[in-house]
């Protein structure tokens, strides 16, 4: 299933794609993409709905972000080896987690503000994991079945004030709007193998980022098991599981975004994203 | 006014406390302490409640985290100047931001969970400030109209977690039952001076921390207008303004809590939490 959230920003509605890839209305359904909608017996009674039944939505609707409610964002730092090289760190000897402010998320095709004193705003393609049913100490082998989906996510940072504004990321990552996603969340069941994608970006329509996850120094199995063993993965968090190669801070020089600017994101079977940047007036 | 939350966890009732400190049922007037709540709107119309008129609550309710449906918890490290030595670090040029994970949030009389592998964990009394009105490139002069009150939040750390396991705090900060907070959400009009304001922790009955809050580094209309540069503050996020010195790291030698261990944390007008420690069987 591709399910969607269309409307306008904060007043979603839920929606599915039909096979012809037109919106259907979910909210006969369902409330919200979002909490218990999200685990195993959730997902299992969407998949019983036959979508070419379900109302129409109206066309040209904004698409929002595709899973609401997310409780934390985690964020997998330097899991792709030539993202570590061109970044001048070393690999670290087990997975790097830092947090995106969950306040930072917007649609796939919403505008991304630059902030106001920023002047190094960039772009990272990842592969996003949905969780469905709650996960704590699992291990490798049954983590793969606490996903609910998979879908795009821009870990958009500010360079500077990741890392020149007193230590951590997380200053650098949580910015309003520097965490699109979506289009669509694609449930596990489309996905055969996490660790076969393609991962691109674009800007300005040329080529910066041309990955694939199975370069990830720890894949998704391993993320999961990891995380939950220092905390509970809940319905709706999201785990952002790196970026390839590619970024404009790898670049020499160093390119970074400006207002006009466009960014297309696109990862195999989990559709394109595409934002414009805009400064904030 | 002192708000609650009381009943089990996951389905509390909101509450506030009378002019004898019983807890009354405010469920009649507001769904939650949350969200819209939160705001100078929602706070007016609750202080035009007459408390003696509402409803007794049952007696002996568990206590739970007074504010719901915060969507993030931002802290702020190494605030106090003693603290930072005591820790080995260099103050921070400005305010060095981490963030806590929402799910580690627990009632202010909850068990804390000692996670299966730590060896080092270790307590941290902050004052908590709780966000009403949104804020967004807001000043120092004008931050504190932000607030909607106060709290005690235990800032709960795992220091091998947080240090030596591949870098950023966030995974020794964010276990489950790693952030306590309450008993009460004290409004910001019954807190004069956030910056006058003794905080204390007991561990086993012996005091470990004695701060005051004239010694942050960074007081809380500082921290509120600066993180408001960087993204939106939203009713219901909490910022942890730091810790004064005295956590067990900082003890020669160190000291870490263990099963069976009991902390008592304090704050002027804030009241009290309490907590065991357990085991994570």
């Amino acid at each position: 299933m591709k399910l969607v959230r269309y409307g306008k920003r904060g007043d979603e509605t839920p929606g599915i794609l039909d096979d012809e890839g037109r919106i259907r209305d979910l909210s006969g359904h369902v409330d919200d993409i979002a909490g218990c909608v999200l685990e195993p017996a959730g997902l299992a009674k969407l998949a019983k709905i036959n979508p070419a039944k379900l109302p129409l939505a109206p066309e040209g609707q904004r698409l929002g972000a595709p899973v609401a409610g997310a409780g934390k964002i985690l964020c997998i730092g330097l899991n792709y080896k030539m993202h570590a090289s061109e970044t001048g760190a070393e690999v670290p000897s087990e997975p790097l987690l830092f947090q995106k402010a969950v306040s930072a998320i917007n649609g796939p095709y919403d505008d991304i503000v630059i902030p106001r004193t920023s002047t190094k705003t960039d772009w990272e393609v990842e592969l996003g994991v949905v969780i469905g049913a709650p996960a704590k100490y699992v291990s490798e082998e049954e983590a793969l079945s606490h996903v609910a989906g998979y879908l795009i996510l821009n870990d958009v940072s500010e360079r500077d004030f990741q890392k020149n504004r007193a230590g951590q990321f997380t200053k650098g990552k949580s910015c309003d709007t520097f965490c699109p996603i979506g289009p669509w969340l694609v449930t596990a069941d489309e996905i055969a193998d996490p660790q076969n994608l393609t991962l691109r970006t674009l800007v300005n329509g040329e080529v910066r980022q041309n990955g694939h996850s199975s370069d990830m120094l720890h894949p998704v199995a391993k993320l999961i098991s990891y995380l939950s063993q220092f905390m509970s993965l809940l319905p709706g968090d999201i785990i952002a599981s790196g970026t390839p190669d590619g970024v404009g801070a790898g670049m020499k020089p160093p390119q970074f975004l400006k207002a006009g600017d466009e960014i297309v994101m696109s990862i195999d079977g989990l559709g394109e994203q595409r934002a414009r940047l805009v400064a904030d007036r």
